[in-house]
């Protein structure tokens, strides 16, 4: 009897697992290859694939076989896999359908307003959007309910067991540091010079050396594949077919070759989750900040390293044009290490990115806590802007409306990335007392630090929680310290203070 | 009430529909993109979604709203849906669950069997699988009945409309003229050299041609896309996204040149379509027919004419590597068309490509009616090439194993491309008595062509049946003699008889 409402539930779950995979491969094909009348068509073939993923996620025969055999199974895969479940269908049903339904309506009416608006840079367009969705947040946070504050309930749907008190610990300490480190790069005599890397580069040899960096990370393209798109992303369908997408700037190599190794760091992760997961929603990273530790890792600490570039640089060379031949490796290593406090986010440096992230946090926390309003943003985000980088936004193009996150209604995201950076800078640490990772990088084989990622993190896909590996590697909390230290040793470094 | 029904029929097309997109899109992307490690899970999630998509066609709710409505509705295109969406359900559910599952399986093994076979040229592995999928689909002819020969409830799902009798009554005849024209040929002294065509032709080169001739044809690149593929092929995932592959051989440009036209052919099918028939199961190619008279109508009456390649050799010399401009467009344009018999069918030239057809439907016509068995097939097939061609294949992988069809259990489905053929010439027997294609062709500007099949044929669909498209375009029956009319003229100006 109990095997037989086992197998129940494997189909039930093989089924979600299959609209998954296609709702993957739609949003993958929506961002690289759907020609373009194709796009409003294909927007109602998600929606519908969608709600019917969402119905079987809330279904009431999912209940009652999760919970028949919640306290009978013995198995931990399957233990796990019902409390996942378990937890996506209470959170999901405590939103009434009517509320969900006009919720995703706004969301992507609101998505298509936000991008007028920057166009424009002008806020009021936005505002009421804006509003409404900064309130569905809210009501959705007291349907999810909470200990401390609301936007823990938030916080909880990207980086489960981190609370607003957390963050509170965390980002004032880590602030200061990083301001600190600014004041003394500011102060410095050092002037790296970004303008030796501009080099007319083709596309397809910035893709053949890109292409080279992730085989020796390893990532697999027999599972996966490297296409073009606008905003890069990685994407599971499933652990064996994990793509990633790349944009060019021929002007620019650092867009795609950083951009190329960051988004393999997001795929390695899923690329190399335990094969008996798969069907499963456990087969996926536990948690945006452990993905992003995943990808940060990779991109800073391989990507801007200096013995990467001294040991790599002939091998770039042969990629790149002529012009780099007369650039020598320390000028080239500085100047895609320039700290420069600029407006937006995604082009930040690695020093500066958390506050342009702790502004973000600040702000809709304080908006979901009643403690601001949505017109007052625009502000006292230059506000922050000032106070934190020492610049102002020339219009809310380059400020406030800059990102698609609050658009999207994704309030409780941004912590995340600086979380995922202080989580690879303490996987960093970890590492460091186990193997010499200069030494690995010089090599140019970079097995036993992929070896060591899966070990720890990547096989584990949900069946672990984030701050449950976050423990077990590390064997203590969540600590900045590792990052600042790292950031200090770095930069002290160049900037020679 | 009539109103809420109707509605709730559009609502459960809308839902077919967004599983046939689905569908397609996973179809495209396993030929065309699919990293080899995903094949496996995907395989999973496109029989999924088509277990899906058989239970809304054949549910008892959709048969109770067609039933309610069929005598009802007044709009054309919903009478016309209800027509069609009740004959799926009713062909479908005359045959059992789980007679229709484990056929499904054996043509899924079927198929890798008949690979392996097929490799190793040994008919014998292959035997007792086509046997089992011979008598499926006589007991699945007699679950659907026919009114004369039990091969007709087989040729429905391709060509419905056409009988045995359509077939018996015009292939000898077409058979005769052919032969008498191979003669003739095979008497000539002239003698085409294609020797002439051997360059290296870079891939990219090739694809600009084939883009250029492709947007002279009016393919839509805001609809569609252009990939590389091994089997090329054309795919609507819906009226606005009509993808179309093609192969490169680097050494013989016809493989991609000639093969793009061809899709491209289907492809201007399926983008005309009337916008009107989206989401219902009427928005797609009338049947393989009508589909394959299209692609044959660009690829042969365009591709292969004279004044084409007399008025856009310039432009072919252009993409084409320096070799081209030792070769006059005259002995171009006989290489092109030289007539040889060959074992392959897909390799075959325009004269003795129905020869090889009416081999196989001869093959499987006495099949089905038990007048021969499975295992006699491969000296039956090495006669019949004999008889009407004069060669002997070396082995049955250049013979009776050479086709996937039967390994898919498709039967009745090869006398589509003879009279897609017909049908084409057929047609343009009527489009040169309303325009000068010739002079159309030399302008380099074919709108008038791609209106003239929009409007007597592309934009009704399924709305219109394939016999009722002929008979509305042509006034006449299936009639033969516009095809060996064309072939006629066509060779004895080539080989001078």
């Amino acid at each position: 009897m109990s095997n037989t409402k086992e197998n129940q539930l494997w189909d039930l779950l093989k089924e979600q697992s299959a609209y998954k995979e296609a709702i993957a491969l739609t949003h993958w094909d929506m961002r690289t290859k759907i020609p373009k009348k194709g796009v409003e068509q294909r927007s109602e073939v998600v929606g519908f694939l969608a709600e019917k993923l969402h119905q079987l996620e809330t279904s009431d025969k999912l209940k009652e076989l999760l919970d028949e055999l919640k306290d009978t199974v013995t198995d931990d895969v399957m233990k796990r896999t019902i409390e996942e479940s378990l937890e996506t269908y209470e959170r999901s049903r405590k939103i009434p359908n009517d509320e969900f339904k006009e919720y995703v309506m706004l969301q992507s009416k609101s998505e298509s307003i936000w991008q007028e608006a920057r166009e424009k840079a002008d806020f009021s367009l936005f505002q009421p959007y804006l509003e409404k969705l900064v309130d569905y947040n809210k009501k959705f946070a007291n349907y999810w309910g909470y200990k401390e504050n609301i936007y823990d309930a938030l916080l909880h749907n990207y980086e489960p067991g981190v609370t607003t008190k957390t963050l509170d610990d965390v980002f004032p300490k880590l602030r200061k540091s990083l301001t600190d480190l600014l004041d003394k790069i500011n102060s410095s005599n050092v002037e790296p010079d970004p303008s030796a890397l501009k080099a007319s580069f083709p596309k397809s040899q910035q893709e053949a050396f890109s292409v080279e960096i992730l085989k020796r990370m390893g990532y697999d393209f027999e599972a996966g594949r490297l296409d073009d798109t606008i905003h890069p992303f990685a994407i599971s369908l499933n652990p064996n077919d994990v793509r990633i997408t790349t944009r060019y700037d021929e002007e620019d190599f650092r867009m795609a070759v950083f951009g190329t190794i960051h988004e393999g760091g997001h795929a390695l992760y899923e690329q190399n989750i335990d094969k008996k997961l798969t069907n499963t929603p456990l087969a996926t990273g536990t948690s945006m900040g452990i993905h992003e530790s995943q990808s940060l890792f990779w991109e800073n600490f391989l990507g801007r390293n200096e013995t990467f570039w001294q040991s790599h640089y002939e091998l770039f060379k042969k990629y790149a044009p002529e012009h780099f031949e007369s650039v020598d490796v320390d000028t080239f290593y500085k100047a895609v290490n320039e700290v420069k406090p600029s407006f937006i986010r995604i082009e930040a440096d690695e020093l500066t990115y958390p506050l342009h992230i702790m502004i973000r946090y600040e702000l809709e926390k304080a908006l979901i806590n009643d403690e601001i309003q949505v017109k007052d943003l625009p502000h006292l985000w230059n506000e922050k802007m000032v106070e934190y980088l020492g610049i102002e936004p020339p219009s809310d193009r380059e400020g406030v409306l800059q990102d698609i996150h609050w658009a999207g209604g994704d309030f409780g995201y941004f912590p995340s990335y600086a979380l995922g950076y202080m989580y690879a800078a303490q996987f960093k640490g970890v590492m460091d007392k186990e193997m010499n990772i200069n030494q690995i990088i010089q090599s140019g084989n970079y097995d036993s630090i992929r070896n060591w990622l899966t070990e720890n993190i990547h096989q584990y896909g949900k069946m672990k929680r984030p701050l449950e590996i976050i423990e077990d590697v590390t064997k203590e909390q969540l600590n900045p310290d590792y990052l600042v230290d790292y950031l200090t040793e770095k930069y002290s470094g160049i900037y020679k203070f």
